[in-house]
């Protein structure tokens, strides 16, 4: 049986990817590079719908996140932080780190703040110069809606940033960086970006470039008015990761030849259809509303043994629950480069290993009922949304 | 014609390097990744000569080196770093970055710090707790003798931290970490390490450790305690470059198999014969000392037509001066993937390009000095010295 890997990141990487990133490197001061970094460029400002350049820098997404912080916010500062998994946590401790004032609004793990609790939060705490959002949890696989809470605190007169951990939200979920005000949107490269990990994308609105004159948080590897200033000159200040750029530039040429509104629109297709197969299967989803990235699943009776089959027997990587959520879930992933099929492969998987530890369910179901939703009209890929 | 590189990073990437990091991506979370933290982890204590943790950040090395100050050091304290070119600039500018008073040693672009210069420097500011040193000052081409400089510290009973930049020397010159006394080493995965940049090593000395305890500077992403803690458990605190990971498992265990003084002894006999031949073509060293990982020679008349010629007509990328030595001298790089016949291939770009642009010289003289060099009695590869 081949090896197939399910999880929110790493996400597979395309052969296309695979065979650029191998080939001899080349030196990152030369014509050649300048223009994949051109290209690139061009390409995320155009996959945020943004008109704000996209900084692309040599980390993991933590560390742009860490980035967000430390070029906007200044020691002292007040900053609101939803605490509804690992990774919103992680917003609050970093700022934290860094000597800022936090402000935690805790939802349960597995559901998503709304708009009335941050605006509640804020009205509590009216000094709050950011609020920090999760697009995507991928630890509990909840989506937070952080259009409307965006819009909700501009409605209530809020002049402070929106921040948004999009780091598996970009590219599975509709995120309009401009339209929707946001203020700072970070994401990774082994997510919907579909490169192995080590690159971290940040953008930054008016607003937010606004706050970094003034912030005075030390930095210098991760200063992005710097990182701005070289971009300009189709540069980077530090040497960047060349053969993840090289990825780079093809993954992103193939999420435009696709067009941005369809992969957001084949992620909400094959997380319907896992959803749709598991419920048939009679497992339970953990997160409410669920995210079009990674699907968190209840493990069922069983779950080590179950978990062991999907790895050993079935050759599938899926995600265990993290924290907390060790031994309650596992979570698979939709994220980048899958399609129609892929879901089959994980739902015939865990079907299989659902009937090895004895749990009751129909026969094929979860496929068919997967393929009922493919079934269902929708926008084919290619053509314009 | 071959296209060939010859910058002082990235450098060459082995064949079987770039083979490994083209396979289907891995998770991190796996026994079979953890098996590659060990294994690369022992292979770079190996490397360093060292019984310390050598941690691996997801950076270039620059982030390294903030991560050497940010870790060891509390605002306001004291520092000395020399500035004899731009990457020992760099460590000044770190440390005003995070409010440390700097103290700089500025020696001529293209010579070295002497021990007794540093001496009398820690002597003026007695309260200095850290010297920064450029063991391979890469935009000059000079090498410095941190050896002797670390023993003469030692002597005069200084007691603060000596932090060695080894971006470039790693790999190419020997560097005894715990024999020398040393307290950080930093160096980056573009270089002797011969695979892409991405990654960035650092190693603190138990003194280093102790300082670490009472570091106030804020530090999140490159917080060295919590990533030493992870490493504990083969594992690491952010999503690593998985694919520069196993590049670097790869890269290590043909170090390994070299065995690490032959390494260093092939860097000392390639570098001799490209300045044998250099000379004997009638050009001009720039650095004294000089690394054995770049050599810095004067541009010729035409010097801007060489250069295009050695890149356009001879196809091999070379590097060109930075800042104040833009346009006075080139750089040549023997660091990581090279052998004896890689030095022709140069040699005899540079000779050819001399004859286009007019220079005078004896015909093929470059090849036969450096032949001379490779004909001096060494160490064979694979003997230990």
């Amino acid at each position: 049986m081949k090896t197939r890997l399910f999880t929110p990141g790493p996400t597979p990487v395309p052969e296309p990817v695979m065979l650029r990133m191998a080939q001899p490197i080349i030196h990152h001061r030369t014509d050649e590079f300048r223009a994949v970094i051109r290209r690139v460029s061009d390409n995320l400002s155009y996959l945020f719908c943004t008109a704000q350049p996209v900084l692309t820098l040599t980390s993991s997404g933590t560390g742009a996140m860490e980035a967000a912080i430390v070029n906007t916010m200044s020691a002292g500062e007040e900053l609101l932080f939803v605490n509804g998994g690992k990774f919103g946590e992680r917003w609050g401790e970093i700022a934290r780190a860094y000597g800022l004032t936090t402000h935690e609004l805790a939802v349960p793990w597995g559901t998503a703040a709304t708009p009335q609790q941050i605006l509640e939060m804020v009205a509590q705490h009216p000094a709050v110069r950011a609020v920090c959002l999760t697009h995507s949890e991928t630890s509990t696989g909840v989506f937070t809606d952080v259009q409307a809470i965006a819009r909700a605190l501009r409605q209530q007169g809020y002049e402070g940033l929106v921040m948004v951990d999009g780091i598996t939200a970009v590219g599975a979920h509709e995120m309009r960086f401009d339209d929707w005000g946001l203020d700072v949107v970070v994401t990774g490269s082994q997510k919907g970006l579909m490169i192995p990990p080590g690159l971290a994308f940040i953008a930054l609105s008016q607003r937010a470039w606004e706050f970094n004159k003034t912030s005075t948080l030390p930095k210098f590897y991760f200063n992005l008015a710097e990182a701005r200033a070289s971009l300009e000159a189709d540069d980077t200040p530090w040497t960047p990761a060349i053969t993840l750029m090289l990825g780079l530039d093809e993954a992103l040429q193939m999420i435009r030849h696709e067009g941005v509104e369809n992969v957001w629109a084949r992620h909400a297709r094959l997380a319907a259809a896992l959803r749709a197969g598991a419920l048939t299967l009679g497992l339970q989803l953990f997160a409410s509303p669920s995210s079009n990235a990674v699907t968190s699943i209840t493990l069922p009776e069983n779950g080590s043994t179950f978990m062991k089959l999907l790895k050993e027997k079935y050759r599938v990587t899926v995600a265990a629950g993290q924290e907390s959520l060790k031994g309650k879930i596992f979570r698979v992933s939709h994220l980048g480069y899958y399609d129609e099929a892929d879901m089959l492969s994980i739902l015939f998987a865990i079907e299989s290993a659902l009937t090895d530890v004895g749990h009751q369910h129909s026969e094929g179901g979860g496929l068919a009922a997967a393929q009922k939703v493919f079934n269902q009209p929708h926008t084919a890929p290619g053509e314009p949304t």
